[in-house]
């Protein structure tokens, strides 16, 4: 028996590392040198080669590399037997509602504006702050923190999701009620898991609903985000700006037109990096209970998409 | 009886506004047309031009416009028998806080180097959060605010101040302990009061007793430090940047060499800025306790200074 790791383009020592730390008696084998398919029971994937799963006659397990599951849910060829499970990290947690809030005061207290005036010597002290109401969508454990963390700080706060909600501490708005919930923030954060409901979301018909000047923030998933409506939305003043950590092609090609629009602050999907040292635990975890037939943790519904 | 706003250089008129509403009686007067001297019972003060309250031989109490008292005590012509009073205002420290958490975010998580690589269109996802503890000196009402948002978000704070605390609910070191303060930090926030304690603090020796690296904000005032003394920490990489608010002359001069200076990031003074919404209630209230021979609130204390 053994654990596969399959991360196309993504260096695996780290991981290596741990798990061998962890877990010394444990086989590992790295695509695409992978010697004997038929032994591999357990597979730890980023980004992997969809049907290549079927290459693994005895798999009992798949883990995901990250929070983040879209990547292996769009491999259609993985059979429904097989459960998925998913990383939950409170590093993560904690990097990306660091980004979040990062992004969120840079814009609430016009970084960008006093950065151009350092350049050019200007002293105006004039409008130092815009008044925000940050609008997070998609609630899940990332969201709901990044919700919690503002709300401490002294900004209001307000949820959309796909599933309903009760006793949730904050407004929060469903699919139905979309308009209501872009009528109540100009700060907007994608946080949603990538499934069919949510994939091109972030569209010029959503712009068009969103308060005059609202700021973007997408930090989930590239799809999310139709990338020639957010020029257009730009262009168009429905938005004042964004920020992205996350695109449809990553690394974002050279001649995409998002590197050279002054109204968008980009980073290169670093807003919140999977720790090895806090997850691989996780991941041996639920190997150990996969060989005890314990119930794994941090399963994956497939019909939700997270 | 009146109240004499002495702000030279700075528009009253949302004050007067405000306290108009507030008090419709009160007689105002705007410095330096004061026509009835003798009538002036309290005065409210920013930057006022020293020696000139000896003009109103019924000054019965002063106010600050801030929360800073340093620009008042330096006028040694004050009779000591004339209560100062200051600011205590909640925006004030919600700008305050979200000011500083976010320079110590755009520190941590590398924002520049990130907008250098986006002007490159240079895809790098190498090293991205630079792992900080934030020391932060001055422990009041807003240092305190600051270390608690911080470590609500996960980041470990230290406190340095001359007062001694117990029961204090983070670290902290006082004056004959600077140097091991300065071990346990990576950050360094200067909210300080300034006094003849505090003038001049941020000097090239404290700089050299820093961990290598350290990142500065000063949001308190200009005469914490001594600009030579960050240029050249800054040149010999004691400090690897500083984001300053506060200068020993404001407006800056143009010819000042922070202006130009890459690794210093710039804002004029807005940190935090007094709210007269907020604020002119308390100043009222101060008026009206006066009238009645009632204690004031948030007087200060002239010996230590705020």
């Amino acid at each position: 028996m053994s654990l596969a790791i399959i991360s196309p383009g993504k260096n695996p020592d780290v991981w290596i590392k741990e798990f061998r730390t962890l877990a010394p008696d444990l086989v590992i084998e790295i695509y695409p040198q992978i010697t004997e398919p038929d032994k591999v029971e357990y597979a730890f994937l980023w980004q992997h080669p969809e049907g290549i799963l079927s290459d693994f006659p005895n798999l009992k397990m798949i883990s995901s590399m990250g929070a983040g599951v879209d990547h292996i849910l769009r491999d259609k060829s993985i059979p429904s037997h097989i459960p998925i499970v998913r990383i939950v990290d409170d590093k993560l947690t904690f990097s990306m509602t660091n980004y979040v809030v990062m992004a969120v005061l840079n814009y609430h207290r016009r970084f960008p504006r006093f950065q151009m005036n350092q350049t050019r010597k200007v002293w105006d002290m004039s409008y130092p702050e815009i008044d925000v109401t940050v609008g997070v969508m998609g609630v899940g454990a990332l969201g709901k923190d990044v919700m919690d963390k503002l709300n401490n700080m002294g900004f209001p706060v307000v949820g959309f999701g796909f599933s309903d909600k009760t006793d949730f501490e904050y407004p929060y708005y469903t699919k139905d009620r979309l308009d209501e919930f872009l009528k109540e923030v100009n700060v907007l954060v994608c946080l949603l898991p990538l499934t069919p409901d949510t994939e091109n979301i972030l569209n010029l018909a959503l712009f068009e609903k969103c308060n005059p000047n609202t700021y973007l923030i997408n930090v989930a998933r590239g799809k999310h985000l139709v990338d020639d409506d957010l020029t257009i939305a730009l262009e168009q003043g429905l938005l004042s700006g964004a920020m992205l950590d996350v695109y449809r092609e990553e690394p974002l090609p050279k001649d995409h037109p998002f590197w050279e629009n002054w109204k968008i602050t980009m980073t290169p999907h670093i807003a919140s990096v999977t720790n090895p040292e806090a997850a691989a635990p996780q991941v041996i975890e639920n190997i150990k209970r996969s060989r005890e037939n314990k119930e794994l943790v941090n399963v994956v519904n497939r019909t939700k998409g997270y």
